[in-house]
């Protein structure tokens, strides 16, 4: 059986579950705590991160490391339900977004926000720092303002089909979501596009996420938030 | 022409140089200030990040943003000279090289070393901050020795044939080597990988930088360093 080694609040490994289910590949999650560094893990990945994502044995028994990597694996060996579009130039759009959110955005506002509320406590990491807490939130409403943006010259995020972009925004949102920051009323387009985005049959299994401890708000599973 | 916006001690712009040249693909270098935040650049990335290629008119005007992506452009465009090897599972395993020096040793290293020792005075943001400079000369040991032991076990970095993951390790190196903080003879392994990456055709235009300012330590551009 494949498995992904994953924590739940990761956008990273949330892009790659969306991406594994929009193909219809079942998979066997397995929760890993990074920061404890154990041997085990460290010899599936040396640099210590989730994703990890274990292929299993008719396709050739692999151990694919960090997010993008997984994604484009998944692509070449399974090309059926395709994650990016066909043209070279509107695959850079998909992947110029999928940076976007993944460094850009995850370091102005997923890492500022979900580690201090909840990584940092899960860890055992000390108390929040409002200043990043700050910084998160206002930076959000920049990046949320960008999606709706996109939403509205776009029928998805990066064109006429739904691509890793979307389901990239979509992980850092829904982590954003399970904490509560996420002020969708405050942008119509948004709000309408992960509307339809978490209406997919792939979204299922982020919204049946439960963190001991870190009950999600009353609408983030709600499709009709 | 095709254009490559780039800073010249940027690991990210000199993968994708290498990569140009190891495709034999001219391309006219404009160097961005990107601190400075430009309309003219942020309208060719939003992101306000180097590098960023133009694509000439023969493959369709096209403005290319993110390293990685850039790459992947290029190998999806011009197939010829390979940068990545043909099997998904070889392909994941220099992506993941890819991701471990532009992530994690990037983080680790050539971050705290280029920007405190170059790129803050060139901006002009104060003084140098001497922790994040003894953690990136302590770090780059541990980076330096896993280049080794790669060299050690395989032809190059990711395999049998010379790919991305090679000119990635490269092109952070080669931004060490510049401010003189690689210790070659510590590593016999990786000093003989780099000699032979280093004598490539494709690594020339690296070594004819020259930063005002900051002259390059004596054997830097010296192929029998």
């Amino acid at each position: 059986m494949r498995r992904l080694h994953h924590i739940p609040l990761s956008p990273f490994c949330r892009k790659v579950r969306l991406a594994l289910a929009e193909k219809r590949l079942e998979v066997d999650l397995v929760e890993q705590t990074p920061w404890s560094r154990s041997l085990e893990f460290l010899r599936l990945n040396p640099a210590g991160t989730v994703p990890v994502f274990e292929d299993d044995e008719a396709h050739g028994r692999a151990v694919i490391c960090d997010s993008a990597v997984i994604c484009e694996y998944l692509e070449e060996t399974r090309p059926e339900r395709p994650l990016l579009p066909g043209d070279p130039r509107a695959r850079a759009e998909a992947r110029r977004l999928v940076a976007w959110f993944d460094d850009k955005m995850h370091g102005e506002v997923t890492a500022n926000l979900v580690d201090e509320r909840v990584m940092k406590k899960v860890r055992g990491g000390g108390h929040p720092d409002s200043g990043r807490i700050r910084a998160g939130s206002k930076n959000l409403a920049t990046h949320l303002e960008y999606v709706g943006w996109l939403a509205d010259q776009r029928k998805w995020l990066a064109g006429d089909e739904i691509s890793l972009a979307d389901f990239a925004a979509a992980a850092h949102l829904s982590c954003l979501d399970y904490i509560g920051y996420v002020d969708w009323d405050s942008v119509p387009s948004a709000k309408a596009w992960y509307q339809r985005i978490k209406s997919r049959p792939a979204f299922r299994t982020l919204l049946a996420d439960h963190l001991s401890g870190f009950p999600p708000p009353a609408h983030y599973a709600d499709l009709d938030f």
